[in-house]
């Protein structure tokens, strides 16, 4: 997961335009994105539908980038197979949803995907304990999950500060995404409170030239970007 | 829903190419198609997530053809009005998800769309009686919904004949949709049977000539389709 | 349940006065309402919470009439046993929420209580046919369950007369009753195609005369009413 | 199915001393009972919890007369390759369970078993017709499913009837079956009536001589048997 | 919320009498309850149903005291627009049904509401840790939510002081509100262990003098009240 | 529940040979076991359907050894009763079922049983902190539930460790018992991290000698116990 030294920056096709998706990858990935980010939503767990493992697949017939995949989906379980099949490199489920958390991660682990854990901004952060033994990545969702275009949730930089806490404390080695509201101009305090992974949606494709605002977003997250978690 | 007098070939963008979906809807509608269909699926409903109303919103934005919305989700009322915004010109619900048909078909008319009911193969058609009072299609599925690429159910024709004649004894006017396994080879024996419109899904997107081949159902269809709906 | 002879109107404590209602339910009953219909609903089944066995309960000590508890929620059978401690004389479930339907209305039975089957307006009749054999009542709703105030369904009348004649062909003799957008203007139509009982929400408790509305329902019920489910 | 002419007696080992099951079977068999019943129960569609697909896979091991497995679980396509893979010859679901019969007994043929569909005492037949195209088998409860030591539900005769006759005018092959309060005393009315297979419960295994009780019901229900369904 | 100062007494309309619900609610504000707390249950998330939206709108209808809403309920995401517009002044959630409780929160907010987030007897403090960045209340349950009546967990004094010591660390302002079991026997405890808000119910609407047994819990309250949160 | 004095081997049934259990229960009570351990899968909560209330009653009629039942089954509030009344000695429930669990192990109490509360391997050991008040047992589970013959977590020893020192601190006096790859190979590790009472299911009755497996796993448990929990 780690080949391109983070801070990544995770453009979400959510906010890319349908009609002609091929091309706006291709501009994201131009840019110097070395993540696309895959917003799987089923309208049960999140109030929206988005899209499933077929457009993830297109998608893999079109770049050769890092398929990171985040399922806002009920009982994830059921769809981590079609999602490895489709060519997910890192498949990402919600503590909210899983029960079995341990055999949700040990699933996506045996299908040879890196395996992360998301939270939801409501959600205490102590419940993620038992999950840090096995994720590879936790995702922090800085908005709730559902839709595009809303603003960054401020408590979330205790978060972040909190959770890099956590991760020293007990000496691992899991990467820090966030999720929501990120763009050029809060991603150097983002990457400062201690994310690795920036997914960013609206910013990059609602903006006039979708590369370089993901080489915006980058530079602006490089500039604080401190290396503790290797 | 008539200015485009039946039958009609409804493309099913489940199966075009989402990397360019805007140059497949083009190729579809330059072949004569005047309706596009939507197949939204949730992954509880079906054992398959497709897309939602954004990308109907999405389609809608790229052509004027009548946009017609089936909804293999579970209960649906939840989002019946995001996909009237979207665009939708007729919204399908499954008499198996809505235990409130009448409230369901009703809400959809109070919103400015036309109503559809659709019925899985192992079904009864009976179950469909109350809700013929307020339809204004009703969607036969010939195959079990999910998956493109499924070949159609044989017993289909006997339900297709059995539902025309109970539209006849029952003096009503809604339109008869097939969905599941049409191509050129039975689009007439399909239109025969009972249907006004015939959804096709791969047998056109996967095809080499898309335009070419909505031709050619749309031909097959018209040889032995006979209007007594009206 | 045959003591005060049909056709019964049944005021809906629904759309009674909750700051004092056992004045509204005394007027009723002095306007001569031999039977209080109670609306429970749980959010679930339908978009609305009314009330549950503790108002029931309250309703019972306040009054010697007939008490028709009507189930609008889901998973009925956990409920039952309240109800009928409660007091109900009659309990109704609807036949979209019971897969067991048999066994629901054998255990309203063996409660003591008389057992009804409701119907929504989108369900096709023909669902009813094995609960036919049990029960004492069914109730045809006009209109969809969840709030006062809504318009008759005219496709109703088809379905009373529908009724009526199964219920003579299969030689059964449970009531029928009839609940949504009753009135005094419609009543004589109603009864005249088939109903026994007539529920009256807001028609009898947002009149400014409780019961006089209740007698103006129950005369016009009358005239037409043709006593042939004895 | 039919290598045993029919009507064959189907002991049910919900009934049987779980202490010594395979002492039980193995009276059962040597009794004449050329099928073998297994009740799942997972105590939400039904009230009761029984047992799944590693005591299915036991009985296999212990004997080899002909499987019949029914499935009284929610959402049973979730463990249909388990209890093919556990020795099942006949998989039976309920029409209740399955709003996707049609694929449901689909599946249950492409893991090479035989497809039946069951039927709660409350719910209309009419509800099977689509599914008689494809079940090779129909079961019919006689009474509500979850306990042993029930009663049969007379108007039971009644639906057997009219199930053989929807048989004979369809022109097709399934057998029927029935499920519940059979004992020697009723099993010729049974078969009188329509059935072909007869399970027994408790009459079998709470007897004192299991094979003799077995011998009994077989031959009750050969005396009235008419072998109309070849 | 504050207008009022704390304690502050909050009878619970639950166990009024609802044949004179105005009466019995006079009385309470007669004897000086500045809240009145509407506990509402809809039989799945509590075993009991209560009542809903229309109820709280008959109470606002006749006083204009502080309206505090408790939803014991299911996915009260659906249902927080009809209390805010019944007239709810504070709507409270539970953690224990609430997902996405950030987004429950602020749309509680965003309607013009004060916003309370509940909790079980046998829910970790834990789990509250990001709500309390939001809420401006916290229900504490003091008994299982569902019926009056019931016997105060005599646990909840060591969860009231951890919650005020979280309270105090996080330098919110927050009340702490207890509902389950409060007399004027125990009143003085539960301040003194930290609560600003009493809920009583069976000790206020059972007794012989309603607003004399208001008074008695306040000026139990007060005299061990510790104004620490402000 | 200390008469027979820690470290406890708690034999799973889930793993004996079902058509003769009294035979293999008979042989493990043999060996010394003092607790029998009934696994029950209901195939929503976990993958799996194992069995109810019949089979553990059948169980109680064979031995009068302690029986330990562990509900692997959704809102085991149902059935707690019918467990009770089979003759459950100790019954547990899973952290990750009970939004209620303080009311649920008071249930469990009132039916006269020794109360335990489980936890998955995934979930975060804070979430157990109000249960800590009531439980009589906490069972950590050390392999995901669903399947017996999976390898015992290693991360288990941490939770182990921690959990007694939570119990120190508390002052509680709740036994811990693992579930999940004890074998007698690391059985005397388990205890000596903390556990009192070890499931053994494969290890034990997959064996060629049940009786003396039960008893080298004792063996082993015994040598390294630290009886601190008193």
């Amino acid at each position: 997961m780690h080949e391109t030294s983070p801070p990544v920056v995770a453009p979400s096709i959510l906010a890319a335009n349908f009609l002609h998706l091929e091309n706006d990858i291709r501009q994201a990935v131009d840019g110097g994105a070395p993540w696309i980010h895959c917003d799987i939503m089923d309208g049960h767990f999140v109030p929206n539908i988005s899209f499933g493992p077929d457009v993830v697949e297109t998608v893999r017939s079109a770049t050769d980038v890092f398929l990171d995949v985040h399922l806002m989906i009920e009982d994830p379980d059921r769809y981590i197979a079609d999602f490895a099949r489709a060519g997910a490199d890192l498949i990402t489920v919600h503590v909210e949803t899983c029960p079995h958390l341990h055999r949700t991660l040990q699933s996506i682990h045996e299908l040879g995907c890196h395996a992360g854990v998301a939270i939801n901004p409501g959600t205490a952060l102590g419940t993620l304990r038992a999950a840090l033994e096995d994720a590879d990545l936790v995702l922090l969702m800085t908005v709730n999950p559902g839709f595009g275009g809303q603003k960054f949730i401020r408590f979330s930089y205790d978060r972040l500060r909190a959770l890099r806490l956590m991760r020293q404390e007990l000496n691992k080695s899991f990467l820090i995404e966030v999720d929501g509201g990120v763009s050029r101009s809060n991603a150097s305090d983002i990457t400062s409170a201690g994310a690795d992974v920036l997914v960013a949606g609206s910013s990059v494709f609602k903006s006039s030239d979708i590369a370089s605002e993901v080489d915006a977003i980058r530079n602006a997250a490089g500039a604080s970007y401190r290396s503790d978690y290797v």
